[in-house]
C-alpha cells in the first residue's frame, strides 16, 4: 500500500529529544498543518470547526528504518522488554504513529491551507497522511485498564534561574507563553532513561524549542532552566547528552 | 511511504453492509487477526494482555479507488455534505482506518499467531498495518466535542419472527450467542441512509453475519428478523437493495 503525504507539520519541537511521549501532555504546544497543493482544498475541511479534537496519522520519519519485536519503554526505566505492539515506540514494522490535537482553526494564506492545532507532540516536518474528527462516544473508552502506562508520566517542578528569568522578560512581548511552553515541557521529564535511573545532578541538558536553545539541570526532582538563549547552530549543545 | 500488512482479519462481518459504523457498538462482534509470516512472533506481543483495548490501523480495502473533498454522512441523512478530514468516511485520500477494540487474547497454533479481539467492525480479509495499545491517559478525552456525531447513533428495537426464533433455537448449540450479535448489528439500523429517510415497511432488507444469510424488514421503528438461514450462495438475497 503507497501512501501520500497530505500535510507537513511546522512544530515548535526542533528535535525529537524533549518532545513529550503522548500528545496533549504539552496543551502549550502549538502548531499547524501546512496542506500539500493535491489536498489544498477547504472543502475537505467543512466541518471540522464543530470537532474540539482531531487524530492525525503520521509517519515516524526521523527514525533510521529498522524495528525489533521488543522495545524498552522509557517509563518502565529503560529496561525492560515489551512487545512493539504493547508499546507505541515509534520503532515499528509499519512506521505510523496516531495523535490526538486539539482543534485550533483553519487559515487560507494565498493559496496555502494551514490548520492549527495544540497539544501537539510531533517533530516539525512530520508528514501526515490522515486526519479523522475524534468521536467522544466511541473513541473515549475511560475504564481502559493499561498495564504499565495507566497513569500519566508523573510531573515534575520547574524552576527558573534568574538568567532564565531575564531572558523570560525580554522576551515577554514577542513569546508571550514561552514560560508556560518550557515548564510543561520539562515537567514530562525529558531524559533519557538511563538518566533518570542514575541521575547525574550536574549534568546540563540542552534541547531547541522554537528558535530557542533551552539549557537547564535536574537537581532533587526539580528541572532547574539555565539559560534560554536564541538558535545560532543547528546542534543543541548538549541535545542527547 | 510504502507499508505492509502485518496481519489479516477473520471476522464475522462478510460484506460492508450492515457493518456498525464505529468499533466497540458491537461488543458480541468476535474476530482474530492472524498475523502474516514475518510478523508472526509472539514476543512483538509481549505484555499486550495488560491492555484491555487496543488500535487497529488499516486499510479500507474493499472501496474502489478514488475520494472527494466532501462527503455524505450517513447520520446526517445522506444529504448533507462534510469535509472528508471532519468524517471518518472510508474514502480518503490515503484510506486508512482507525478502529478500537477490546483485547480477547492470543492464541498460537501450530506456526499460526492469532490475536483475538472484541468489538470489531472490520471487513472479513481486511489487512492490518499497526497495533497499538490504548491509553486511557492520552486517548481519552471525555470532554470532546463533535459536531454532528456527538452521540452514538440511536438503537432502534429489534424482534424475532417465529420462524428466526425457530432457526436460533436449532442453532443454541453451535452459535449461543447468535441472537445477542444480530441484536447489536441491527439495533445500529444498517439501512442505506437513503431508506430511513424514505421507509418502505415492506422491503426485505439481507445481510451476511458468520456463515449465514439473516433477512429482515423494518416497520414503525422495530426491525423484524424475518429468517436466518445457512448461507449458500456469495450474495445475499437483498443485500444493498
Amino acid at each position: 500500500m503507497q501512501l501520500h503525504p497530505i500535510a507537513y507539520v511546522n512544530s515548535p519541537y526542533k528535535q525529537k529529544f524533549a518532545i513529550p511521549r503522548q500528545p496533549n501532555l504539552v496543551r502549550e504546544a502549538e502548531g499547524e498543518l501546512l496542506f500539500e497543493p493535491a489536498y489544498a482544498d477547504a472543502n475537505a475541511l467543512r466541518g471540522l470547526e464543530g470537532f474540539s479534537h482531531l487524530w492525525l496519522i503520521f509517519a515516524f520519519h526521523a527514525n533510521a528504518a529498522g524495528w525489533s519485536a521488543t522495545v524498552t519503554p522509557p517509563r518502565l526505566g529503560g529496561g525492560t522488554h515489551v512487545g512493539v505492539f504493547a508499546s507505541r515506540s515509534p520503532y515499528r514494522p509499519n512506521p505510523l504513529g496516531l495523535s490526538v490535537v486539539e482543534f485550533a482553526g483553519i487559515e487560507q494564506r494565498g493559496d496555502r491551507l494551514s490548520l492549527r492545532v495544540r497539544g501537539l507532540d510531533l517533530l516539525d516536518g512530520t508528514p501526515i497522511y490522515d486526519i479523522k474528527p475524534y468521536l467522544p462516544y466511541a473513541d473515549a473508552i475511560v475504564d481502559a485498564s493499561a498495564a504499565y502506562a495507566a497513569q500519566a508520566p508523573a510531573a515534575c517542578e520547574v524552576r527558573f534561574s534568574e538568567a532564565a528569568r531575564h531572558a523570560l522578560t525580554q522576551l515577554q512581548d514577542s513569546h508571550p507563553r514561552l514560560e508556560a511552553f518550557i515548564t510543561a515541557v520539562l515537567a514530562q521529564d525529558p531524559r533519557p532513561a538511563q538518566h533518570v535511573r542514575h541521575p547525574d545532578t550536574e549534568r546540563v541538558h540542552g534541547m531547541f524549542l522554537l528558535d530557542f536553545n533551552i539549557r537547564w539541570r535536574v537537581q532533587h526532582a526539580v528541572a532547574w532552566v539555565l539559560s534560554i538563549e536564541p538558535r545560532t547552530d543547528t546542534t543543541p549543545d548538549h541535545a542527547h547528552a
